[in-house]
């Protein structure tokens, strides 16, 4: 029987590289003061819908007969919690899982992924912004990737410049090829937006494909769009390691302020992080207050960190046993664990050769023998699997080799 | 908006408990040689439906205009997994994750729920009971739950006695009231079951109600089940701690040998972990192979080790800043973060007094207070927020301080 279309199983090795990394991220969302917070695969239909746009409706798992749904991103989930529980403000949380959506699979892309998500609501201040920069800026560092930067933007910008212009249909539109322009070029998009922005092309068009430092980029909006610029200037004052984007979009929808995206600057050109401030939608929800978060995606990441050095088992030791001699691999066993050494017996009753096939294929480093000899002497033959060297020795000494390792 | 019927939002401090006992289950797991695996939420119907007897059928959550629906336990998955990838034999899988059943919520029953699972796939020797149960029970006993009683049977006993006596039909309505001996008594159970086993009733039933010592019951059995009651035996020379109970069924369907339940002996009587061989199962997912597993209620057990000390952030330090010195609160925090202490700062802007506020609301244990004379004197003010001492000193021994609690 087959694995459903879309849906990935995680076999060992590959758990162990997934574990590896989703601690890393918990770790450093904690050293900021992020507080876990889970929510279920289901959700109402109506919670699903409240937000998302079309797209995403045609994207949902829906169950039948019932008014239910599985969640597609982690956000909608936070918003209906943090408008509807009362926690001391800002509201800190993070959360790594599984989201769904019913898109046609393709390389790299499937029904089933895994997001890891940082917000924070109930702060205005672009103090939470800069936090959320630098807390993903050390996660992907502390991951391994170092080829990155930070690309940032501000709806409010956007709006603000269209807004002065007098142009005030066709938005999404617009903002839709805006966000094409690092594909398809600056000519191309001038091309498509001319008709939409009519007389103001010239005036409008060239704001978006400003060059140079950021303060240079933001002097020239400022008249346009003096609010968002201020917000930019003062999150700079506290976290500097950004490129001010004019032409960043990011999706369409929710978003009302700022908006920022991790983009690779090696071989990958692609994003794997990205964010905004959605200050209006938790009041869909419940009670309003700003948000702003964050999400990394991991699908992407661990696709970039390629496969770890290989490592199928987290056991350390493999005890094997001659005939008559298992009770007292039991033991060994024991004792290992309890000094914190992963230790695994044969379960089979397989002869010594067998259980040395067995260590071997798992890449377990170390196998510890107990026969006769051993067994009568209190002592134990341990052989160390990358050279070879073997040598007889009590429980202790053993253990001491293996931690030294 | 609200969540939907039978699922809950776990909240920080909840989270917080979960993690600590997920990560207690895992690591203990992971000391046995065990390796994680993970599969997707979402199966095909016709794997689901496999195994589930008619009861779990009606209870799936099924996905609309599709083939697809959501997992009802972990033992199906693994199963077709192990039954169509190539491991080592004995592949030894752990799984902690959410499974989903369309049941009528009840007090502490739910409708998405979540279950530790260890199997091994892959031995057909007793050594592999023996080790489940052993590191079940190590793994309830450190998640400080110490009342318990392993009870064993073996579904190969249950059937041999009727095969002995040549009763054929009805055996899955016999198993299931045979099941309820401890709840309805053993004169209730005689009485239902007379008609069906008809002559042969007070050879039969006083079998399943044996007491004593195990191998007092076991000699009492040896006749009608000679195979069983001797791999039962093999068992108990290896891990000696069960309770041999012959009236023991655990469900119904897919165990062919060996069953086992851990059930509370203080004030909670329940059943919080249980499992058993299922030799005949992964044929129908591919290739066959013998297979044991155990499977931990980890909502049960967390039921039963009740609420933990009150504990709601992760955070060790809040850097109370004055006006003007946040971005030198935001050094000493990056400073704290680097030596392992989590530390948040305020992304409000608020006054000092609500600082504190903040960091009393989440139980913060120390505040940092940064002012003009801490920022030109390059110390820091440090507040034990249980004791309220406050001292100031460099930040070097104020991290001594934070870790020295």
């Amino acid at each position: 029987m087959k694995r459903a279309k879309g849906m990935r199983d995680f076999l060992p090795p590959q758990m162990m590289q997934r574990e590896k990394a989703f601690a890393t991220i918990a770790e450093t969302y904690r050293e900021f003061g992020f507080q876990p917070l889970e929510t279920p695969a289901l959700e109402h239909l109506s919670t699903l819908k409240a937000k998302s746009g079309d797209e995403i409706a045609g994207q949902l798992f829906e169950i039948s007969n019932s008014d239910l749904g599985m969640r597609f991103d982690l956000t909608v989930p936070l918003s209906r919690v943090a408008a509807n529980t009362s926690f001391p403000k800002p509201f800190k949380r993070y959360q790594i899982g599984p989201v769904w959506r019913r898109e046609e699979p393709q390389k790299g892309r499937f029904r089933e992924f895994w997001q890891a998500d940082a917000d924070i609501v109930g702060s205005a201040s672009m103090r939470a912004e800069a936090e959320l920069l630098e807390m993903a800026s050390l996660s992907l560092t502390r991951l391994g990737l170092k080829d990155f930067k930070v690309l940032l933007n501000s709806r409010k910008i956007l709006n603000s410049i269209l807004e002065y212009f007098g142009i005030s249909g066709k938005r999404n539109e617009i903002f839709r090829t805006l966000d094409k322009i690092d594909k398809i070029g600056y000519k191309s998009v001038y091309k498509t937006l001319e008709p939409a922005l009519g007389e103001y092309s010239d005036q409008i068009l060239p704001l978006f494909n400003l060059k140079g430092k950021n303060e240079k980029k933001l002097e020239a909006l400022e008249r346009y769009a003096p609010e968002g610029v201020a917000e930019v200037r003062e999150l700079q004052g506290i976290f500097p390691d950004f490129i001010f984007e004019p032409s960043l979009v990011r999706g369409l929808g929710y978003y009302s302020g700022t908006v920022f995206e991790f983009k690779g600057t090696g071989r990958y050109k692609g994003s794997f992080a990205g964010g905004g401030r959605y200050d209006g939608l938790l009041e869909l929800y419940g009670h309003g207050a700003p948000a702003v978060g964050i999400s990394l995606g991991i699908e992407r990441i661990l696709l970039l960190l390629g496969e770890e050095a290989e490592k199928k088992t987290y056991t350390d030791v493999f005890v094997a046993t001659l005939p008559d001699y298992y009770n007292e691999g039991l033991k060994t066993a024991k004792s290992l664990r309890k000094k914190g050494i992963s230790a695994e017996t044969d379960l089979i009753g397989r002869n010594i050769k067998k259980q040395f096939d067995y260590a071997r294929s798992l890449l377990i480093p170390w196998v510890i023998i107990i026969g006769k000899k051993e067994a009568e002497s209190k002592k134990v033959t341990i052989r160390n699997m990358k050279t070879g060297k073997e040598s007889t020795e009590t429980l202790t000494a053993a253990i001491k080799k293996i931690r030294s390792k």
